[in-house]
């Protein structure tokens, strides 16, 4: 399998509008620096599955009637935002696997268009391909589910947006060991614990406890930039703070 | 005043993605022949006003601590979701005025961050800096408002996404005397009323009840630009068909 990162980016992402600091300011100067809202594909032969749809250039990402299955995690704007604009199109509706949540967002239920939206159920595991996806919960203001997709003997487990993981999702995802975990990590250390996303203490006690083969962290916001400039050396050689286009062969 | 025409397309603007007509074909070989989410940007003197905010890159276009009062005519997403990111900023907040919508769009309300959402009521006019606007009702799918705009002794009425105008809409405007009338017309001339939005009929209907100085035409879909290139001989001289970057001095 292949993983790309399309974003890697909170809503705080750099460039923030207005901040001011190092990071920021370098991400408006250096394109290479910014953080797109946090999305990846994940490809396995001719296979391909779109992890969340935050970027608002789907439409020309992918070609029409070529579009990747879609696996939401949950509806807040920062992930589904490129779908307001795409659902408008014409020809080949796309499969839109996503949590059960009554709501979606805006009219996206109201005016599905080309979308073709299917509700999926944690632990219940689906086939796209030769990939075996088992949607499993997490733990944020909205109904949110994470993706273990599997491959041939690679797995890889896909887990934002969160704040810790429930026990019998921690346990699923050790138990089911797999080969790379991509987690979300939108702060730096907070004395307290966050309450919608992880901290780094958070991310690294999930890795510690499901102890994939390589971690790659997701969902990142400026502030943790900021500090990682600092505190870079804190991560084992395992555990990799991904950026906007990093692809990984799994 | 100068209006400046930020974006002139509706939900089916070229290029659409997956269609493949002469003019979408046209407009993803030619970045002039796009059409973005309808907006304007309306000043006088220091004064900006930003009507509708559906492009996704208000962050670039204005920088921070100058944003221009916004002024929104209805809550759908091709109209506001450039707010979903922007919001997540930092320094001075942005005056929204907006109708009277309680389910706004998505979670807006809920975390309006940057974004200070002050409803307005139906022809109760109100002062920006030299500008007095007076908020007019539409006749759309969600609670829409047109905006009349007047400065010395210019008038400029903005009224999109609407499908006719309601009398006391049409009798306000008329008597008001607008220099300039931007209108909704989506649609080529149909067979049947359309719902939502102007088709070239009830656009003409209008203009011709209201008799402006001159009438531009905005909101338009791919049909429409595909009916001009052979029927844009039709508009008198006092009636343009609007396209993306177009600047009014009135």
């Amino acid at each position: 399998m292949r993983l790309s990162f399309l974003g890697t980016g909170s809503t705080s992402a750099p460039p923030l509008y207005g901040c001011d600091c190092d990071i920021c300011t370098g991400a408006r100067a250096d394109p290479g620096m910014r953080r797109r809202p946090a999305s990846a594909l994940v490809e396995a032969g001719e296979t391909r599955l779109l992890i969340d749809a935050g970027l608002t250039d789907l439409a020309e990402r992918f070609a029409a009637g070529d579009f990747p299955v879609l696996l939401l995690t949950h509806f807040h704007p920062d992930h589904v935002q490129g779908l307001f604009p795409l659902r408008w199109g014409v020809g080949k509706r796309i499969p839109v696997h996503c949590p059960p949540d009554s709501q979606g967002c805006a009219d996206l239920y109201k005016n599905p268009g080309l979308l073709d939206f299917q509700p999926v159920r944690q632990f219940d595991a689906f086939r796209v391909g030769p990939m075996t996806v088992t949607p499993v919960p997490l733990i944020h203001s909205k109904v949110t589910l994470g993706y273990c997709i599997e491959s041939g003997d690679r797995r890889i487990a896909y887990l934002t947006d969160t704040a810790g993981l429930p026990p019998k999702t921690e346990a699923f995802v050790r138990d089911w060991q797999p080969t790379l975990l991509v987690i979300d990590c939108s702060h730096p250390p907070s004395s307290e614990p966050p309450n919608n996303h992880n901290d780094v203490t958070l991310a690294l006690a999930a890795i510690a406890t499901i102890q994939p083969q390589y971690a790659w962290l997701t969902h990142i916001g400026h502030e943790l930039d900021h500090w990682l400039n600092n505190n870079s050396h804190v991560f084992p050689p395992q555990i990799v703070v991904a950026c906007d286009g990093d692809v990984i062969d799994v």
